[in-house]
């Protein structure tokens, strides 16, 4: 059996990881890559990786044509541009994965608020976490594929917002990302000799994804709840740490929380309870999200550490898996690849 | 004038980074540079920078010889170790400066607990902040030198205590550090293979400077406070990012707070406090601590962001500023060194 | 079909990187993995990135028994090591590849010079590289894996050494490593504060790649040769950019030559010949070997470069090219995974 | 005594480091920066190092203003620009250190081929690398800047050039450089995803260094020359790594040869002969070019290293150098920085 899926929006680094990992998808067969500004650029020139496995040039999307012969349409195009064709595609047939802020936020205010007016606010999305929602994600047509903050920080603070073992008033929650999570184009900031030795936060109380993030932990709180969250920018190419610091309502103890996080995620495929806190290094490449804890005897604090490769989990992995699951396909398919070491 | 000085420890980082700063003092004569393992090595060959430049090798010291001899013996020991000689250097008429933990705290008992017993507990040693203790170090025979991270967190903390603006029960402090932080000695950690390419936090809750940190902060707030202190290894060689999350007691604006710190630092020749967030790229090779704000509109919560050079402002060169304050020089004198950018 | 193997000396990054291939490979079963050192570690705490993939714990070797079980054992050791047993896994009737330097020189003296005194100089194995010994490598027993500077350089350079286009007197091979191509055992130069901001070139003229470069671009020259090989530490982890500058005997063009390589490597699964020099970053975490080249017009100097990773195709991606040869497999399987970019 | 300078052209990296240099110089005075497009700019906004040090605002130049009241302009302008401008500032009466390539070469069809028709072709600039011509800086009005790369290639290989000891047929120059070497200005190979975790060769037979190179080594060899030029990006920040491989015309030894290059370089200031081959880690934010060789015994071919810091030796340093014996300063004020290690 083979599913067809097409992207739309394949130059930038989303784009290229979903080719990456379709290349190897036992049952995914690719039929086209569109885009904008690189309408005629062929794929391996854009994604060097690519050079001799893909042979397709980036085309003009006509997105009738699209829903009508693909299952499934990936759009990885800038915030505020696949609210534009989305309807169009789902009208047409196919089912969509948007890896845009697009469609994650309810409120369409607050998605005006932090990016643009929307101009398909009505459309039904699901929230493609699918450690939350899996089985919403197998009914959907649309879903929303998470940002990759929110990716680790949600699935780190879910267990304990769940069994309402912490202080909602004060969830900080300190995020360290790679540079390839900032995209291709090149900046000031980004320019290597600028970064390369350098630490610094950014949009450390503004971040786009804060509303994000606070919208689904809410979700599991059962009530509105507002965290604390700050980015930084550290000079690796791959690679979010999510560190949250939490106060517990009472005293516990670290085998007991472990228990609870191993119980939370023991049928998950991608997500790796562990006995000390994780490191970006040992899921670089893979779909996994590495988590564990460490508790401040004494004080109630509880640190929760998350690791994810930000363009595999915290993007186009996930986007895959969501695909899977969507279209009834093994939700580990073409997403068994392991983390290099070192 | 000239004064003369001596190191005892100089084949490790903060050893190499005293004689990096001490050659282009103006008022400063090196006598000599001690050690134990390396006794026999030329300096250069264990710091390369200083080839053709420092034409010494290291020494088996006589602390008697050494103590009438110099004017200041900078210690820059493994810890636990100064303690064993401080005492009979400090009898011989000079005074000291030690960049170990050994006379960081007040309390043996705490000292124990984090290192190792106590072997001159009773020796009387001014903490040396300058920011906090320029008029004590002035008088000083012993200074003990601060850890990188507690230099960065209490200067960004400081005078957010002292006007008891912040509640005292969630203080969290997510510090993250480059690797010459821990020292000279190979380690798998330290292995750049492992390491070259990861975000991870270590220590979480447990860390060495923690109790230095809450010792001094707990002065300034006038009653013993317990902070939140989690560091992460970042890989870049040099530079400390200290973002500390705070929650103001009564509602502020940016403004007023930024003057708060402006005030406090408005002599200081070494804290800059900045109109945004600090980088550590812009402090790199420098003894600035750069300093900055931003208030999550609407939560109470601060961001306060410290930036420093481990090895300058974290160890070597905030010894040389106060060794110029304990010898009556120009405080800045060797010091005026701008960071490399980029 | 099922293949079953075993690992000897599972502890190191090849023994590392074998694991994480062989987990994705459809037709090979892991019977165990053997260390010294390392016996009774679970492989998961020795390779992070295994976690909750492989549950497996280092044992010690049985080798008759590991012999009598496995089809092809890979011997993952240090130099001087495998010798010691292979003879008795060939004898117990099992397959071997040797990712050490033990049986890839011809000359046993040549080998005592660069390493130590062999013991086993009789054994007859075959130099695993696929594209120059692709016939011998299927009917092997004993199979010498190439080291990662010589699998760029010798392919790299046979086509013109095949074809006898270049001066033999003047070829310059000016190399770059990644670190992981040191090992894991940490050191005062891989210590990271030391070469993380650094490039230095090491065994400038001694290396003990070189003779092995040697053997086998002579054997394709038909006549015994020099070349001058440097390598230098590059602060990444993974890649090696192998940088050959030749003499061309008589003039010729770039595009002559672009279908010279193109010919040889035609049916090759994993060299990819370029319109340009390559990068090592098209290729992480993949098993191809990129080249590509540049006529410095109207000197005859033609320099060409070849990107590998040194931990795939450059170490235990061979070796599973090389295994699924001598067991009959599709040379491809299990090294289909293409390379991360960014 | 101090004298005046200024800066034209102040919001790149070459005239962020000159305003570093200069900060610290204790006979230089700095009139004013000036420049096009950042007109209006705080320095300290371009160059963060400089924040609360360095309090001026580029300003557009008035070159007969400027050229009245400076003793000397730095003009460290892109390519093709200082050349409009730098007649008026010598007719004004100050003298020139231009940082561009624009006086560097003798003919000026050569100029062209390389860059853009020049301008002011009929100027007489002296080349200022010190080492080579310090007698005529000393006189000079204008001072054509070296090139980073040439300044490595050349101070490596001009001793053996002088003595006649080597192959002019076969000089090969394999150089690696940190990333600052390629200007502030964002593109998409210096885009910190693309390059932080790759090596590449670029320009590797047309590098516009290689001319420049070349007309200097000719003048020492006596004689026309061709040397072969590659250079490689390699992600540091700073620092240039020049490998040459050259084939000595008669036998030698490397004491002999080391004898040579130390005799040959005994007074200079920022020169070091090393025992080994160097490393751009010991120079790092310092002006000294630390040089090695290592003999290729029995084969005459004889490596060469050189390692300098890009903006300082390789650039603003050189040029900070070439003023003091511009204007009878002491040749080394403002240069005696030691090199940051680690």
């Amino acid at each position: 059996m083979s599913v067809k899926v097409a992207i739309v929006g394949a130059s930038g680094y989303t784009g290229g990881e979903l080719l990456r990992l379709i290349i190897n998808h036992g049952d995914a067969e690719l039929l086209g890559v569109y885009g904008k500004k690189s309408v005629g650029q062929p794929v391996a020139e854009l994604h060097p990786n690519l050079e001799g496995i893909i042979d397709l040039t980036i085309e003009e999307a006509d997105y009738g044509k699209i829903s009508g012969e693909a299952d499934l349409v990936f759009t990885a195009t800038p915030h505020g541009v696949a609210m534009k064709f989305v309807p169009e595609i789902l009208d047409g047939g196919a089912k969509v994965i948007d890896l845009s802020a697009d469609y994650r936020l309810d409120d369409p205010k607050v998605y005006e608020e932090y990016y643009v007016p929307h101009e398909s606010p009505d459309l039904e999305s699901v929230y493609g976490l699918p450690e939350l929602y899996r089985k919403e994600i197998k009914k959907a047509d649309l879903v929303a594929n998470p940002g990759c903050y929110p990716t680790a920080a949600i699935l780190e603070l879910a267990p304990l917002l769940k069994e309402k073992l912490i202080d909602l008033d004060h969830i900080l929650i300190d995020a360290k990302s790679g540079t390839s999570g900032a995209g291709a184009k090149p900046s000031k900031k980004l320019h290597h000799p600028n970064c390369g030795e350098n630490i610094l936060a950014y949009n450390a109380a503004t971040h786009r994804h804060a509303p994000e993030i606070d919208q689904e932990l809410g979700k599991i709180a059962g009530e509105e709840i507002g965290t604390h969250f700050t980015p930084h920018l550290i000079p690796v190419v791959r690679g979010i740490f999510s560190t949250s610091h939490v106060f517990l309502r009472e005293s516990s103890d670290e085998g007991k929380i472990l228990d609870l996080y191993r119980g939370f995620y023991q049928d998950e495929p991608f997500v790796r309870v562990l006995e000390d806190l994780p490191q970006t290094g040992s899921v670089l490449g893979s779909n996994y999200c590495d988590i564990g804890i460490e508790l401040d005897e004494g004080t109630e604090r509880l640190i929760i550490g998350a690791a994810i490769d930000n363009l595999v989990k915290g993007a186009s992995g996930q986007a895959i898996q969501n695909m899977n699951m969507m279209l009834g396909l093994d939700e580990a398919e073409g997403l068994r690849g392991v983390g290099l070491w070192p």
